[in-house]
């Protein structure tokens, strides 16, 4: 099996019960992700973010539904409704997608993993990024941070995203289309930009939904720096958290204060998504190793390039 | 002339300045509103609310835009941008449309209207429901509101509209189709369910845009329940504000709060936007006069079907 | 188990090649429907529609993708994506719903059952419609249809429900409110409007996504007919398909011709869907049975009331 | 004066009778553009596309009114209801923009000049673009096309920007970060991407408005490979039209054919959009010449930059 599943908690405790503001931006929709209806009517999150392949969202949907409504159980909770997300891109070329390899226990050890693991985590070809494609060079799972600062507070935007997307010849790096001379080099021929891209961003910066939506559309930016045009056979799907508010403590049956970050600084964070998804883009690309495709030929990384060049 | 200009204030003091929450939906978008870009990304009014007839849109935006350039002028205040939020129904049956007879010296008696009344105003055929026809019957200007109570506080919401829609044998009143029986009576043979109606709905409910998205929506609850089935050719749209927060106030370059209800009780005001939005229609047929469209036929007023029946 | 799956074929032969002209519409969100983003996206449809309860939609979701990647080995197509409608219903009270009990086996036998019967089948409390409540009463899964002309040529709008929402004071049929006496009359006392409504529309219509999508909106008008005010606890979600242009078979590096049903008489539908989606919702009613709820207490049925009355 | 009217006619005799297919694309909503909500709607243009500076958006939006009417009165036609779209950016730098200098006869010259041109039309600090200032730069109008080929037969994707946005030190030509050394070089120091862009993407490729849709979002790809990040006060509209498809020609009354590009070759469109759009805008830079703004400051120009370099 050449695929797998990655899971993001997006504060601590429990995501059910917190709550954390959430939306939701589909930059070009040929994808499959589920639970956006939700949150964008209701602007939060109540469950982990799941990654897969394409034709593994219905299975780990019912897995991660199956761990929520148990560990709830645990707390004394009788989970009767709960939106997941699962968002996907499809490792077809690598991984023997027609198999539907993912089941319940790799969400589970999935969610281990998430839960065991500190700040740092692996990047490159591990988890939903074991079978993906990027700009022709082995892509995977890559993330990236920046901190902001306001009036003496910090503040991080994360961004994690599975790259599956692009043109080889497309690729760039700090303005530098280097895609021509990988495409060269290595002999990789990718000429269509299909696939996909996940982009995650989460912030412990208090926003409304709306504002984070807003935030999150900057991804878009960093994404079209490294060469994407938005293909249209791309799912671009960018879910984003904030659990600097957390939706599940407001009080029942009462007026309840949200925090919000100034909108004549949010410039800030636009810089910041813009940056940080540049930056987990090729970190995607830096940190995955050789593959296979299905018919025996070598899928190159990124890291073979820079070492003949 | 038989058309006008109706203008709303969302707060007191300066709508410039102020920037109460705002939201817009569209429910069948055959219409020219104004300012509905900024509203959706922003989240806030920065001027009054006007209502005229669909070509004169221009000619008050502009005469509103000057308004509000020297009216914050005197205030100290240079303004170089200002969103304008200019709505309108189609009133050439009755009024020679195509003449544009909406002049700056119309909006600012509007604006001196709008500014010198307290709570009660005028209903039916008056402002920018002078020419307005709602299931065939002379339409016009009506408001509604309902009291919602929240731990002992109370609270407004408060409807206002220009209607101008609707098939005559389709007008309900409280699950009555009274309107095959008016269609006899007096003679009305309006089957064309087109026109548009405007609905503006203001509260002081502290409410995200988010919420108060939701709430306005369910003015078409009301909008149906009198009849109308969202025909093609009617710009059927919701403008909503909340001066229970006014995002003007929002200290710069800092972390504000804002003030949220309760979504666990938001079908109280769900229900309340749909009865007053019921109700403001009744009100702008109930207070019409009769009239002549411009080929001399008349359009009847509901209170004559009522004093025959 | 008190819960199921019903499946609708949208066409004739295979939905993966065929792929009819689809729109979504959301009408409240607060629902976990799968499939929606490549919809808006793409403008069609290429896998049956499945519903169940909300607990279950991934069950369901696996076990589509998997009869899809079967189903076209057997024509020799090799899936390697395919986007799978879910829609869903909270069935709680009368299902133990945490039991996630639809499994693979119930989701083939609905498409079994799909496949053989002919335009006749079963209402109320079968499949997705098991467990449903609606307006204090057993729900469940109920249809409708129109027929429209057009040049002498003749179309059909049909309708399909799972009906789970409503306030039992609200019930109205034809402008009466019989919802209060049924209340008194069978001791109902059902005062939230919770739950969801699912409402699929079908048609031979040519028309084009953005048409489609007009047209599903009205179902609202029913649903408002019926009661509804879109309270904030439901998922109300419409799912449009048009037989009448199959994408699927519009020739690849070719400019196509798609057939647009003329915009000028376009009320004609949206009068029939508002109509078909009122009578479906009636006949989810008055086909369902009295069910018992997981407390033991008697879900009363339409049925009853209307043989007291 | 510093400012002026752009006006943009989308095919060939009256745009209020041929209905061009359109769509728009909002990327940041800090803007007024006007004609929106009827686009979305029913997906075709009924009037010349004008741009100008933000506060004089209604007397513009007037004046196209004034100009639909009595052109087509000529033709026999009587115009009750028209759809005017008129996008804007902010030159408050540079025009005294309170002064709302824009009347009637700018936008007649600007129609006439419009109808008069060929395919050549000036670019630069002409129009809509005489006070626009773009990367710290003088910005204004540019254009740029590609064409493409299906099957033999050439199309053409023609775009116009008025550009009115970024930082310097930002502004990027074919990866390389020039605007770093302009700042050094010419002592520029716009460190805030406030300001706009008014895209318009037109084409004779024939699309459906979804299509479309799709198309136009490409024109983010070729702003941020400019610079862009899409800051909070910038107002980022696309509207795009293909005349491919001229909705006014339909039949009433009857089926009527469409045709579509082959989705599947359609990412020839989204480069060449994408292409175009980036080219356009830096037309616009090297064809404007140096400006003061309104405290005397010299607004350079990129030619000079070129110069010394």
């Amino acid at each position: 099996m050449h695929s797998g599943v990655t899971v993001i908690f997006p504060c601590q405790g429990s995501v059910y019960e917190e709550k954390p503001v959430s939306a939701i931006h589909v930059l070009n929709g040929y994808g499959k992700t589920t639970g956006t209806v939700q949150i964008e009517e209701i602007g939060c999150l109540e469950s982990p973010i799941a990654l897969t392949n394409t034709l593994s969202v219905g299975s780990v949907l019912d897995a991660m539904t199956g761990y929520i409504v148990s560990d709830e159980d645990k707390r004394g909770i009788e989970v009767k409704s709960v939106n997941v997300v699962v968002g996907e891109t499809n490792d077809s070329e690598i991984n023997n997608i027609r198999k539907r390899a993912i089941n319940e226990q790799h969400v589970i050890a999935a969610i281990r993993d998430a839960e065991s693991y500190g700040p740092d985590f692996e990047e490159g070809d591990v988890g939903a990024g074991r079978g993906t494609i990027c700009f022709g060079l082995k892509g995977g799972i890559g993330s990236s941070s920046r901190v902001i600062g306001l009036n003496g507070k910090m503040y991080t935007i994360g961004v994690l995203v599975q790259s599956n997307f692009g043109n080889t010849e497309n690729l760039t790096v700090c303005g530098d289309c280097i895609g021509k001379r990988i495409a060269e080099c290595l002999d990789v021929k990718s000429t269509v930009d299909k696939g996909s891209i996940m982009v995650v961003i989460g912030t412990d910066v208090p926003l409304s939904s709306r504002q984070l939506k807003r935030v999150i559309k900057r991804a878009a930016v960093g994404l079209i720096r490294t060469g994407s045009f938005m293909g249209t056979g791309s799912g671009d799907v960018f879910i984003g958290f904030s659990n600097g508010n957390l939706t599940g403590r407001a009080k029942k049956d009462q007026i309840n204060n949200i925090e919000m970050f100034p909108e004549n600084r949010i410039d800030l964070l636009f810089t910041a998504t813009a940056e940080a998804t540049e930056e987990a883009i090729l970190n995607s690309l830096i940190n995955a190793h050789p593959a296979q495709n299905r018919k025996g030929k070598t899928i190159h990384a990124l890291s073979e390039y820079i070492l003949h060049s």
